[in-house]
């Protein structure tokens, strides 16, 4: 049976314990990280959330405790009181290493089985051991401190944005379906059979509403849904910081979140960003990183090679162009000398990216080696090298197609695969920079219509209004992401908050005002009533953990997460219910 | 066309303008409150979060403005620049009104049709319009100041448990169902055809694993499902302030959440709590108030009389106590001369909570008017009398019953319903009281097996273990609620952390092994791996909040509400899917 604490208190957590509390009589209480018996004595690290303590017990500090604590294994709950006293021989590797506790008193809470995983510093279990014993992976010391900073950066948001004048406001979780193109967890409802609630994807309507309704600053740190096929860094349930404010335009929302961003990253991590974080047009980014999130970490920029070689009598240049396309190339420093093995492998690579080959150029000391050197006039080739800067030794990587988004993402996809495989990386960096005049639409070639690219409440730029009619595709959004290391931290947008100019959206998106107004009806009737100018951000705040934590696995800063079938190894949710509920929904499971 | 924005900037808020700052040149921007046109001059309330601001536009002033100003109508968001200036005739109802703001320029962002509810203090309209249109519901001054109550209630516990070592930490809310009692929401999984989440009806589960990783002090505040009847001041989601601790008892709990709800009080309400607030145990409770949150904001103790009248021979006396029951009453003060119109209505109340009747003495001044004087002795008179305390003057009701918790609850009722009837209530009176020392179990006498009051993971009273064979009815609980003015503000309970002492407690609840397994396996596990002693509280926040504000109605602390039958007018959620949505779940609606 074990003990209860029946009136004992704790003192002072394990980890705190200095030399200034020498002498001093402690109680404190933990887990049994190792125990080790020395014949006289027996010496054993207690572990609580702070950090590790050694306490030893001996015959002559005291015999019952003495005998008590030999029956101690790892990962039992126990406390012990005694007094700090300096350690005969410091240990250096921890900070309460230059004193122990003497246990003159010893409780056993509770025993512990061998744990199925070592509760320890570093990664060695499987995952979905992990994630079954996930109460027992928590206990691991890297997975504590996540979840302190996990709670300190929500902490520092929060307090920012009450100090800006947000309120945090909750908005619904058993909701209408939200118009964010994703699929919708859904959820029956018992008092209308056969309908349904759904969880929501995003706050986004209900904020936009709360401007509507003039909260004026709005803020949240809640769970969003999205019933996806899971890639790695996603998970079912996520959290998103919130943020909606009203008279309000883009470079508010920036200049507010630089300010938050600054504050978040120096009080957590000790990372200084300098302000004003850099401003990119999603054109430029696409055109010099392929990327409309690119890692601005290292260089090796794409250099646009279409006007050099338009004249060429290499043909895959030369139809590429006419066809409306580009040839475009980027520069590996110093890669030369690379292997023929070596650049059939990034060929393969850039294969995955639509890209029908990859040309090259090594412009090595003693020669030009390319296998498209043939077809180049010296002066073309000259010209080529001039333009990508490049100097003896450096290789120069070239992709043409008919089509420049496929130029653009494998050349931008190829950068970074040679940026980790060449260690260009520093990642102890940090480049933020805002990507901003996204374009507003997309044309969907199998539906043969524009989608928002955003969502279809997103504010085209006042300047490209005009274009709405005659080409939809020209039209560029107030909107913008905040990028950090080639990640998309957060984006937001200014939003429409003109009902003609919204009525016009929903034309060229090819909704019929009946179908717009069945799918977001409450919001067209809202703005009717006075909308304020609004705009606002989100950030996923468990991917901003995961830079805060310095780990790039999602599954680590959520306490308890699903694995990559949406499923729960410890809960075993989702799982099978009483056939009495389901007739409660009025629902059955298709045979 | 509404107009932007376009580089305006708002330099201040309505509601903060003083004199101070006369002479000054501000933008202001916000709603139409409304417009009078005198002629010469258009003046216009103009709102936003912060108040009112009178505005002036003249010709003498600025003529474009002026006539702009003129096409005005309530609610339009507009924004308008121009001098703070004193008031000729001051308005002492608004904190603005010894200024205005003299309009020499303006915009207007957007126009409003004329709104289905006004845009004012206090209700009129009816609910389902206030919902219908909640954005404008939420536009109400009084609306705005709940939600800025409920953002610095929630800022103030964040800050309280933060400075108190707790880490806010998120839990699942696509997990199991948790063994709260009442029906789950559930969640189709699309990957596991046939299989469900449930939404959390607590975090209680999460929470414990959660002292079982070691995290010692746990808090968040989070959404919380029920799919239940709903009765008024009840919400299918609503929100929970959770917590819980490790290495501690009962008392801490209580001291911390003292210090809390002082802390919480105090600044949002100005309120001061004197601490330690009153422990009660429950029987206390139940036998002097009939109620296991008893109003303490009045006396109308409940007596009991059974002694004074077990030999009494009036039967409906002898027969209640005979049978193990009681005989008790209430006594209201100056009430002798109540009609008996008005007693036969307190009659009728005691009799739907299951009284058979009520009987009454009135000690009026001339006479010792009651129904059942005849089958009393004096003496047996005299020694209700003054066992009641009753000076003439005062009206004795009395309820006897076989069954005890029909007299106590009855009694319990109806001293609350006549507290309202005589206005013996001061609401602005705030009486805290703990309730301790609550049953463990309850006997369930349909299913004839005890169950948990609480949950089954709550710890018996130290001293009422050994009972849990003999007579599980006598044991008490580790368990406390916290009570403001007669209702619960939250609950919590010490835990089981002793895996023998649950299986013992499961074996008392008639659960076989292999069903606590199956329902609670993983926290049973995780309880094999040392679990430290631990336990908690959670707070309704909703219900917390409406304290706060001073409204008893749950739907106006909560930003976009369901009504009575869980669906909401503003959004139609519950709403119809399409046929693939089920499809991909493999779900069918029952025809």
């Amino acid at each position: 049976m074990g003990e209860a604490l029946k009136g004992l208190k704790r003192t002072i957590m394990c980890g705190l314990l200095r030399e200034e509390h020498e002498g001093k009589t402690v109680t404190v209480m933990g887990w049994v990280q190792r125990k080790r018996n020395l014949g006289g004595l027996v010496f054993v690290d207690l572990r609580d959330r702070t950090g590790i303590l050694q306490v030893v017990f001996g015959d002559e500090i005291n015999k019952e405790a003495f005998e008590k604590s030999d029956n101690l294994k790892p990962e039992y709950c126990i406390a012990v009181t005694g007094e700090i006293v300096k350690r005969e021989s410091p240990n250096k590797d921890i900070p309460t290493g230059l004193v122990e506790l003497k246990g003159e008193s010893i409780k056993i809470f509770s025993e512990s089985e061998t744990p199925p995983i070592y509760i320890k510093e570093g990664l060695d279990a499987q995952e979905n051991i992990r994630l079954k014993y996930r109460y027992l992976d928590l206990r691991r010391p890297d997975m504590q401190k996540i979840f302190k900073i996990r709670h300190k950066a929500a902490k520092i948001v929060r307090d920012f944005l009450d100090e800006n004048e947000f309120l945090e406001m909750e908005t619904p979780m058993l909701t209408k379906s939200t118009p964010e193109g994703a699929r919708d967890y859904l959820v029956p409802s018992r008092n209308y059979k056969g309908k349904f609630y759904a969880l929501p994807q995003s706050p986004q309507i209900f904020k936009q509403l709360l401007m509507v309704s003039g909260y004026d600053r709005y803020f949240q740190i809640t769970k969003c849904f999205r019933d996806e096929d899971l890639r790695a860094n996603r998970q079912p349930e996520f959290t998103q910081i919130d943020m909606e404010l009203s008279f309000i335009e883009q470079d508010d929302v920036m200049e507010l979140n630089e300010k938050l961003l600054k504050k978040v990253f120096k009080e957590v991590k000790g990372i200084d960003i300098e302000l004003p974080i850099e401003r990119m047009p999603y054109e430029i980014a696409m055109n010099k990183y392929g990327s409309d999130k690119p890692d601005l970490r290292f260089g090796m920029e794409i250099t646009d090679l279409s006007e050099e070689v338009k004249n060429a009598e290499f043909k895959v240049f030369k139809n590429a162009i006419d066809e409306g396309g580009s040839v475009r190339a980027i520069k590996a420093s110093e890669c030369a000398t690379m292997g023929r093995k070596k650049i059939d492998k990034l060929q393969d690579f850039v294969k995955t990216y639509k890209a029908k080959g990859l040309a090259w150029i090594a412009y090595r000391e003693e020669e030009i080696k390319s296998p498209i050197a043939k077809f180049l006039s010296e002066e073309e080739m000259k010209n080529i090298l001039d333009k990508c800067n490049a100097k003896k030794g450096d290789l120069i990587l070239i992709v043409a197609d008919p089509k420049n988004n496929v130029v653009l993402e494998s050349l931008g996809a190829l950068r970074l695969h040679l940026a980790k495989q060449l260690e260009l990386i520093n990642k102890d960096d940090h480049k933020f920079v805002w990507i901003t005049e996204f374009p507003l639409l997309s044309y969907n070639e199998e539906e043969e219509r524009y989608q928002a690219e955003h969502h279809p409440f997103t504010a085209p730029m006042d300047e490209d209004i005009k274009y709405l009619d005659e080409d939809p595709s020209k039209v560029r959004a107030k909107a913008y992401d905040i990028v950090l290391n080639g990640e998309e931290l957060g984006g937001g947008s200014i939003r429409i908050h003109e009902s003609k100019l919204q009525e016009k959206m929903f034309e060229v998106l090819g909704f019929t005002q009946e179908k717009a107004w069945e799918r977001f009806g409450f919001l067209l009737q809202a703005f009717k009533f006075g909308p304020p100018p609004h705009g606002g951000l989100a950030y996923g705040f468990d991917r901003m953990v995961m830079f805060l934590a310095g780990t790039d696995n999602i599954k680590d800063v959520i306490t308890f997460p699903k694995n990559q079938n949406a499923f729960c190894p410890m809960t075993e949710a989702p799982n099978i219910v009483d056939e009495y509920q389901l007739e409660e929904l009025g629902m059955e499971i298709k045979k």
